[in-house]
């Protein structure tokens, strides 16, 4: 069988078992949950041997230490898996909440009520917890799952899997409710993006090779990309917490999509501001990149060029730009920004509302951080990552974002 | 200037006015528009002036009765358009709207409200009320909007464009708000739908030449296309009840998506009420099309094939089927049906109950004419078209589908 056929028969199984998921009740599917956190403990060992082959296999590969690291299991982590899968079951079911119910003067009851998707594929790459993760989520909310993960983490990712499907199994689901997709090649994902017939949603976890790969998408994609976040300090700001908010946005975990790249300055408070900030943030070892202003008062940072203002560095580095006005910052933010996480710190209450108005971003801050832009940090209880779209879900996504819904009208022999 | 950068630079423009837009309040929209509603009243002599050389060139080209009749205004047709403003102008602003709030323990509020899409484009063909009735309710949810319409009313759409822009700069707005194509070629549909930088969204109001126009197009798409509509009288059903809504759900206007194209009939109820339902069907012209049982009771019936089971007729033709349970009702519909309007004509709670949480279509219906599958009737106050798709809006579509959401944090100095 090619490639291509075999995957059209995976989805097609996985749309019709997909039926019997959907129209589950919350306890049911609670069930086969709690049979896929009692798989993860008692196969523990099975688990760490499948990972270890992975890791070796990785480490002849010559992987870098940090992608080793990624895909490296042990007894915390799968511990930390099964911890998840508990949260999950403890989330309240988003599949039949009524969201808006209303009667029309001719007599007819319109419910709009929540169902799942269908068939979803999350694709990811070297973090094998995805695969429980991301598999678990969608299943709560009544959907098939795709789930086709990073070559490096095969025999792990296999082996996971085959414990959500066992799980299913014990508890009266088709196993066709999740297809795992064993093929390593990228060719996989090119025939899964061109299949809207087949799938209804792919939602991809990784970087920019993963959002080479999914151009030219057919089936709708949520993305989970680009972020450059800024943090403006404004003339009113409180200036240690300046200090602290800036330098949790871009040293706590400079690697993720919700770290600060860039740190905009009003230009009355640059000269109190910077100095501080720079001294504690090139102590961390951070390299500062600055306009012309910026490098009058901070003569050791590096001119910045155009191309820094757009760049996602996702490492220590910052760029930091003086601007005369909030009227400026908020400008700047719409030209440069990735609409992903934008703050403001400020006292001042005027500042603070035309911010929160005018700067059109997934997550729009005000004296806080913007690593708060996380599904956890949002009390969504789960990770189904962080949407950069803007329809259908944007931002942090929860179960709800796993979910569409319908229209259910009740009538005694109305016609038009 | 090549088609291809004028329009980019049309979008562009666009994308920067959507801004003023966007950020307006209801008041000021709605000034705006009833400037709308002014000049449709005002200009109405210039409207038909336009109309009549659009109509006089389409009977020229030959173009059908049918054709010419969508494309032609009067009077009584333009003071609909001047109404419909009117109502768009009474609905809510759905801009700023707060969708959820919560506190988390660590002291941030998060605040999840309504915030516009961007820059919106209707892609539309012969009736020119379209140009008014989108770009309209676009405007009011805070879109910048593009009007494509088609090329057989490009002298009233460039004019009813004119007066909506007008009406945008005599408010105060920018008149890049609104983006008119005037090109009258696919080819600018071509390039349309590959600009996922420029353009958020596109809604296509047309038949199944705009279908394949747009497909494999990489902005998103809200498309309002097939309706493969049932309707499924129970063995339990009130059949006078049952024969008045299905001769409602394919008569009174079979060329629209929501009228039914197949009839399902329990068996226990086929004797009685295949009969009566056929002489009424009949008598108004429909053509029966039946299976092998069908044919028993209806020997007048011509022999359905398998194609006749996923054929939108949009027309007086009726494909009829006798099901042995509610089971086989509910499985045909998912393999048959296009998921836009399907209903259940019963008086059994259980029945009813099982259909409505089985049947996954937009808009399921116990009791009533598939036909109120529309904006108005659902009481959104005008017309946006109705989805089908499952993400992001789905059936019916308001003024808050033409939305989306942002979230805002207020944080008193809280780091992660």
């Amino acid at each position: 069988m090619t490639l291509e056929a075999d995957l059209a028969s995976q989805l097609q199984y996985a749309r019709i078992a997909g039926r019997t998921i959907a129209l589950a009740s919350g306890e049911q599917k609670n069930r086969a949950l709690a049979a896929v956190q009692q798989n993860l403990t008692c196969r523990t060992d099975d688990i760490l041997a499948a990972n270890q082959s992975d890791v070796a296999r990785a480490r002849d590969g010559g992987l870098t230490a940090a992608l080793v690291d990624r895909l490296s299991l042990n007894r915390s982590r799968i511990a930390a898996m099964a911890r998840s899968v508990e949260e999950v079951i403890a989330l309240p079911d988003p599949v039949g909440e009524i969201i808006a119910r209303w009667a029309r003067p001719n007599g007819l009851e319109i419910i709009q009520t929540r169902v799942p998707i269908g068939v979803v594929a999350i694709i990811y790459e070297a973090r094998p917890n995805v695969t429980i993760d991301a598999g678990v989520l969608c299943l709560k909310a009544g959907n098939a799952v795709v789930l086709r993960g990073g070559k490096e983490a095969l025999a792990t990712n296999s082996l996971l899997a085959k414990l959500i499907v066992d799980a299913l199994q014990a508890n009266g689901f088709p196993p066709d409710c999740v297809a795992f997709i064993n093929n390593p090649d990228r060719e996989a994902i090119q025939i899964l993006k061109r299949r809207p017939d087949l799938l209804d949603l792919i939602i991809p976890r990784g970087g920019k090779s993963l959002k080479e790969a999914l151009a030219g998408a057919e089936v709708a994609v949520l993305p989970h990309f680009d972020g450059v976040c800024h943090t403006y300090v404004d003339r009113a700001a409180d200036l240690k917490m300046a200090e602290e908010i800036c330098f949790n946005a871009k040293c706590s975990r400079p690697s993720v999509c919700n770290a600060m790249e860039t740190l905009l300055v009003h230009r009355e408070a640059a000269d109190r501001f910077l100095p501080a900030i720079a001294q504690r943030m090139t102590a961390a070892g951070v390299e500062l990149r600055g306009d012309p202003q910026v490098r009058t008062i901070l003569p050791e940072a590096r001119i910045a060029t155009d191309a820094d203002w757009d760049t996602e560095y996702l490492d220590l580095i910052l760029a930091i730009r003086v601007v005369d006005s909030i009227d400026d910052a908020i400008e700047f933010i719409s030209c440069h920004g990735s609409g992903l996480a934008d703050a403001i710190i400020t006292g001042d209450p005027e500042a603070a509302g035309r911010f929160e108005h005018e700067v059109d971003s997934a997550t729009v801050y005000v004296n806080a951080s913007t690593r708060f832009t996380d599904g956890f940090e949002f009390g969504f209880g789960a990770e189904t990552g962080i949407s950069t779209n803007r329809l259908h879900a944007r931002g942090p996504m929860g179960l709800r974002e796993l979910t569409t819904y319908k229209y259910v009208i009740r009538g005694s022999g109305q016609i038009r």
